[in-house]
């Protein structure tokens, strides 16, 4: 078994982190850390918000019990050397300062966007541009015996995805995305406050549509000679909120290089997904894609939790009538699971054996 | 005062008729048509729903006065003769049957789909394209002394009012529009479910893309010698339900065939917004138009009443990313007011003068 | 495997025995029956609402393979001889004429209320009144060869399974309750209207506040001699719909005989659920109550999903403050699991052996 | 007019006093006090969370114009001496200290619990308890020359306003009350996260049961030479969260002296509400208490705005089925109008003229 930690492990991303290391087969949490206030209490009691009394755990399974009880580190308290791998779940800030520090000895996955956008930090979707994980080795250059690797936004996972199997298949020209995002993609501390989302929508995320057109652009990018060359579409987004739990829902049009026809990208889509990279890891879906033909999906509530959450659903694949080339659709992803906590923890596979998973030539890579 | 009546005046659209008629300046309603099940009782008896017990009104204020006990008549018992005017909103089968029956002597506002896509019949949006109301003089050829004057559809509302400045100053080469509606769209008989929308999102709504993509170009088209040309520009169009009460809020993403800065398209919104051609009518707004600076708007719920909901709310804009030349903004509209029954109400306007607003040359038109 | 049908299978109820029959040991589901609407369909596109295009299935998991392709016949169609026992979800005025045709030959399981306040009918909850079901044997005076047993209304469950233990334990004099209701009590044609519940609290559902408070006197009544004597206590009520999709929250103020402790109501509760007679029957939960120490549960989200919905989870115990002995406290019961059709299905227990559950010795009761 | 300062202005119910002080008659606001994090700015960018962008502003109206640029202070340098009247709305640790410091020159109005559980401090609603406003002269024994005045809890605004025509008509005996309490009643720093209750109930409200029990029995006790005696009724309440954005919605249970018909209920508490004592001040309701004989009113989404939040409403009155003698109902109070702000600006009246309100003898009291 590999020894993790997790940092940040209160939030709402660090609880994903809890429950995806359950019982996981390769991996062992041993340590937990985060926040000053909850630093020295059992991880359950530091879930419970002091004014309400509201236990701020938010997963349909209850706190799983190997969690419970353990005691909750000062980020500072952690010596990264103790650890095969460190899950990260912090803000961008903290992220940008804690990240370097422990990658020195140590791998660092990392939910955070401080490092996505530097030249030697590949963005990394398991299933999508595995190729690029070899980038993480010249971070040595950085003095670090580890690695940072960040995943993406979690609005940019299932756009780049389902992207995926479109650029390979018919060329990708531009890309107009508006996405109706999840409450808990804003987290909880407090992230939403249901006076302002009841009845409502917020038609802006600060930061979130940069992100999503950079991200995209780099994960789909070509990798050559250590350097990744962004993709050679445009991408333009519009982020909102809406009073849904969880599941980011996105309406998406594609200008294709290529005539296409929906049916065309159906197919396409279902076969990039049975032949996926990722399918026989412990955490990957039995699908990575499903794409429905019923109009009214994907639709959050009864589609996000497929799979256990791993699984992009797309819908609504029909012909563009604003380009002459082109396709539209509407995508679902669940911003906690795949998007996030989950989907990091898929991304920690073992390149070429089980055997000795950290050995260089074998390495623990994407 | 112009004699009206109100049909199908117990759904969620002839219930804004109501609203919009009390203590009107011009109109006097004498008359409601339902269907069969609340002709003969009073008005509002025949809102409850016999199940719950649920006064069926959905409208901040209360029943007005004056409609509460006017007795409800079947559709066939209006005598079209009886009335100057006569406001319908039924369902787009319904209108196809009895709309003509009506105009054959007496002009019709219609919130219907039925007649909105016939080579003689305007969508008339007041303000944005008063001149095709001359179209409905070919209306005649019908044999009707009257016409049939629809409305657009909801969400087309605010997307041609907010093109409309861009078109005239930029130009406009391709529209990608998302739309969130809201619940008040889909009506109370019974509309949407609380069951399916309660923490989701339903990424589909029949033929509601069909009827956006169309009626967007002919409103914007140009009008000559008895007939409307389509704008020259493509529309797509995804549109979705969101857990909001009331206003449609939607992204749009423009390509211009100007370039284009925000700030000219602020401009050139409030500079329309300020001239527009209804400004002094009783229904109109205090703005046709308002541009939020503030990122985190429009939201459908802060922003829906302004001016009692005539208001098109626009906010976000900012240069597009996808094209060369483009511009990308949120709007927000009420779907039930400017987009539906006070529209309809705004749209009798009297050209030329009030002494008789029905004389040919000086005519009921809008 | 007993042959069985449902009656009512598309609406909220029947799709629920779709689900509690799916894989049953004892149980093989051969035919379902719906309205003229829906017959002739597959069981699926029965489900679909023609307006919105939305499959109107409310569950979690998707429909049944076994149930997709059945065809949904008419009620008339079914000849209850072919069927050892046919669960129902019928409304009530149907249930009056259809459920005595199909008790001629057949056991029914009902989950209306038309003969629930009949004499010769006990109101089963399993594990709570068994003895009761002794009663079903008097109505072959009706000329019955089967029996009609139905189940209490949903919202009495909860509070029937909770006072149980406290009468048993400490008496009850009064028992003033107020309910949270769930929409997903209130069925899917239409049920709750969005427009209705957003932001919104309903203080009324028509007759639900009699029927608990007769029906839960009933349950909790002494049989003897073939009759049930209501227990001896007071029951007031008052019900409310919620914005919650599931689970009906109950607030419960008792006046006991006997002075109380929070701790030995506690104690009696979960000695109760220890010891209930169906714990071993394939339905039953691991749990039958569980009580919360957490003074911020029970929650409806958070909590309905617990045993799959069969255990009824209690919180906040303590001592009443209006009454010289009394104790309050808050319930949770899933009103479409164990309050309705998974219910029934535990219902349908045999009594002394499982080879020949029918043999009237041995009979199929409860 | 008077000069008046609010404390903790950018809160929820800080903003709702300087909206219920917009224009107002009496009341020049001339200066208003925040926490740290606000001093400095403007009224209306100390209301903008910095996280998401959102303007934390939670009414229907926009920033009033007088308010919006005027400068946030530190409460510390609020000087008591300028002001004729101090309205704070603080949390209660803060207000312990500070509220002292102020009353020591000037009348505090306080939405606070601090003080309201002293034996010199009446908790006034008035045209509830007016009399009880003569105890604020005993506070000069503390050496203040003002006072602290503050108003009840949210929650015990309502209940104690029906009660109170029962209590004067029928003797009340016992009091058992179940709340649905709206998100704003727990405020915006953060108050109820999205993700705690969307689909969802909070069975429980730190300490708010404990302050409604006590509360309403000071309110509605005697008055008598300097000192209240509590009513002589037994209360006990449960209180939860309902995801409803304003109007916390009350099921009220009532054991009465006398015996009772709803009707003579209905008749007493309209006859209370026509001559209650506060009808001719400018914060007064047209109308203190309504009716509703629909039972399906009141509902907070559709009631909560009557008379801007200043009235109370009544529906669903029937004979109590547990109590030889009771009634029972439902209640709706708007929170943050008639339960907080607008209430203690109501709260301010001028006892015997208006010439010099501050008078000895002529006092400024309720």
């Amino acid at each position: 078994m590999l020894k993790v930690a997790v940092i940040g492990a209160t939030g709402a991303v660090g609880q994903e982190f809890i429950v995806a290391l359950n019982k996981h087969k390769w991996f062992q949490l041993t340590q937990v850390a985060a926040s000053e206030r909850s630093a020295g209490k059992k991880y359950v009691d530091a879930l419970r918000d002091p004014a309400s009394g509201i236990l701020r755990w938010h997963n349909r399974e209850e706190v799983p019990e190997y969690a419970r009880d353990m005691r909750v580190s000062k980020v500072d308290e952690i010596k990264p050397e103790n650890f095969d791998l460190i899950f990260t779940a912090l803000e961008s800030d903290d992220a940008k300062i804690i990240e370097p520090k422990f990658a020195k000895t140590t791998p660092v996955i990392s939910t955070a966007a401080a490092f996505r956008y530097e030249s030697d930090v590949p963005i990394i979707i398991p299933g999508v541009n595995d190729d690029q994980a070899d980038l993480l080795k010249t971070q040595s250059k950085r003095g670090w015996k580890g690695f940072v690797a960040p995943l993406p936004n979690c609005t940019t996972t299932g756009l780049a995805i389902t992207l995926k199997p479109i650029l390979d298949n018919f060329g990708v020209d531009k890309v107009l995305m508006t996405s109706m995002q999840a409450l808990s993609g804003a987290g909880r501390s407090p992230g939403v406050i249901a006076l302002d989302i009841t009845d409502n929508v917020i038609p802006y995320i600060p930061k979130e549509e940069e992100k999503v057109q950079v991200e995209a652009k780099k994960i789909l990018g070509k990798f050559k000679k250590d350097s990744i060359a962004p993709a050679d579409f445009r991408v333009s987004c519009t982020c909102t909120r809406v009073p849904v739990l969880d599941g980011h829902t996105e309406t998406v049009f594609v200008e294709t290089e290529k005539s296409v026809e929906p049916e065309d990208v159906k197919k396409a889509m279902l076969k990039y997904s049975k032949g996926v990279s990722v399918g026989h890891l412990p955490s990957a879906p039995k699908e990575y894609i499903v794409v429905h033909d019923d109009p009214t999906r994907p639709q959050p509530r009864i589609d996000r939790e497929l799979n256990d959450g791993m699984t992009t659903a797309v819908g609504r694949l029909r012909k563009d009538t604003a380009f002459d080339n082109g396709i539209k659709y509407v995508l679902l992803s669940h911003n906690e699971k795949m998007g996030s906590a989950k989907g990091a923890v898929l991304a920690c596979r073992i390149a070429k054996g089980q055997d000795d998973p950290l050995a260089p030539s074998n390495s623990f890579c994407y």
